[in-house]
């Protein structure tokens, strides 16, 4: 283990990303000034920023410092992807405290390095300082999109149908199993949990992927939503924002909700309410979004989209409608309304 | 004293900045969507972020939140200027615990605002989450630059002037005298240190000023510096970045580092070493660079600048010349060399 004192901010940065080379156009210059050179003279620029704390957004007893790296710069390019774009920078911000070495922070950059080559985002910035309180990581991520393209949160219509990619709720089930095992096991080491059977759940919890290939697939069939976001605070919630800024109402149905096997197996064991974990779960990172009507074959045809419900006027409310017909009004209850 | 919990995440970033108007043509959409849109078709884009921690950045037992919203955001601007730019837009992320409320927010909010407003910033992206240990901040920073005009740290060359905006140190001493009048009157309340004759050190610590008067200038001038940073981790720190990244030496003159006179005396005080606090201390956010030797005059023409030396080859090293003509060789030590 090497103290993270014995080579300093500068050192450390050159240490762990001395090796990177930048591979888009739009990145001038990169690490090492006092800010990024981009250029985007032809497309908009999107700019997103987050930050995670050590006992909020994750918890170090289970999670990997290289899958929070994965899953920190996972997070940005979602938000990029949310807005029909595409992630082409990266910049990294970490607080570490003495509990931490130089070969936990190699950790954690690999993660981010290993998401940044699989989605081709150049990392533009990092900057690392000490903390007294644990690990914290701030992300910014850079993108680009045609101007046209731009999917906001605001232009949902009436009668617009909503879309989702992937299905809901597993990380969140993956969430408690791990929470499970950590309070089971509380003050074992060395311990090896039997996740068998559960993989998906943990997969969609630690190693989430953000859906780059539903931007380009809408991009290939000239789609462009009338409005759109990513799934991290919960489906309701999301869905809660469209209606709220497209001056909308929505219902969505029960029974199209997508929902793994693994999921709902697990809420059964967790004697839990299955569609309250989907609709509420949170960090899903996929993709909700709407489509005029007419649109509606053209949805069918891809591959991992399922129409969900429909866009109707503000006056009806945002509604579920469970399987016996019963109208439920969806409230945002978001896993990270961490306030 | 509201509770932050009352409003939740989205209810407070609507409070906070529902009244928030963009005036930059480059910002397309701000506030409420999964990413800020920009455009920068004419000029590079410069992005830039930092984290800022309670306890290692700011010590609120003296710092008002107002002041530390300022002071981040100027931080955030003081980045862009050093690369000869000019900063557009503001993100902010706030992670904040629960001995906060939304009128603390509020206070912080306000000084973000106003240092935005002052500097001509629009602030494009706000997002708040919990936190298990006090306030932190993190800032990104968007700003544009004609291409040709970039300062980065690598083009200094040989006989090339070393020039600073600003004085040095002062900063620093405000620190150290704010550190000092808690360590006196810890565990007291509701006291009032005489800070009579000290203004100027504790407004260069709580409320410092990002140099886009400097970078006005120089373009006024037709100047473009061979290279430029902001001092933020101390002078000999900074120097000795353009040393590594342009490879070559410097040489700075003792008599020729500005310092203010109330830092002056408060070295005295304190029975520091001036010049030490000067060169390492830290969060100065004044403009150091370099230019080619024949622009001295018109150098000197600028109000405010100093020319402090020259760079020399690289085997020359990097030194101060004392007074008494001794060659010290220069150290980073940096105030916010925090690891």
């Amino acid at each position: 283990m090497t103290e993270i004192a014995s080579l300093g901010e500068f050192g450390l940065i050159s240490h762990l990303s001395g090796h990177i080379q930048t591979t888009n156009p739009s990145t001038i210059h990169g690490i090492g000034d006092d800010a990024a050179v981009l250029e985007y003279k032809e497309k908009e620029t999107l700019v997103t920023a987050r930050l995670l704390l050590e006992g909020i957004h994750f918890d170090l007893t289970y999670v990997a410092l290289k899958f929070l790296g994965y899953k920190a710069a996972i997070a940005g390019f979602s938000n990029i992807y949310a807005m029909n774009g595409y992630p082409k920078q990266l910049t990294v911000s970490i607080g570490v405290s003495k509990r931490f070495s130089v070969e936990d922070l190699e950790e954690f950059h690999l993660g981010v390095e290993y998401a940044c080559k699989k989605y081709g985002v150049d990392i533009a910035g990092e900057n690392i300082t000490s903390s007294l309180t644990g690990f914290c990581v701030g992300i910014t991520c850079i993108g680009e999109a045609d101007k046209d393209k731009i999917t906001y949160r605001k232009n949902a219509k009436k009668t617009d149908l909503i879309c989702v990619s992937g299905d809901f709720g597993a990380a969140y089930m993956g969430l408690q199993l791990l929470e499970r095992e950590k309070a089971v096991y509380k003050g074992e080491t060395g311990f090896t949990p039997d996740f068998a059977g559960k993989e998906y759940l943990l997969e969609r919890q630690l190693r989430p992927e953000a859906r780059k290939d539903v931007v380009e697939e809408l991009a290939k069939k000239q789609i462009v939503p009338t409005s759109m976001l990513d799934v991290s605070d919960g489906l309701a919630s999301e869905l809660l924002h469209i209606c709220k800024q497209s001056q909308v109402g929505c219902i969505i149905y029960e029974e199209r909700i997508p929902i793994d096997y693994q999921t709902a197996m697990m809420a059964g064991q967790f004697n839990m309410n299955l569609i309250t974990a989907a609709l509420n779960g949170g960090e899903d990172y996929e993709l909700l979004f709407t489509v005029p009507l007419v649109l509606h074959e053209e949805i069918q045809e891809m591959n991992g989209i399922r129409i969900i419900g429909h866009i109707c006027d503000a006056e009806n409310g945002a509604h579920l409608a469970a399987r016996d017909g019963t109208l439920i009004p969806l409230i945002a209850q978001g896993f990270h309304a961490t306030l």
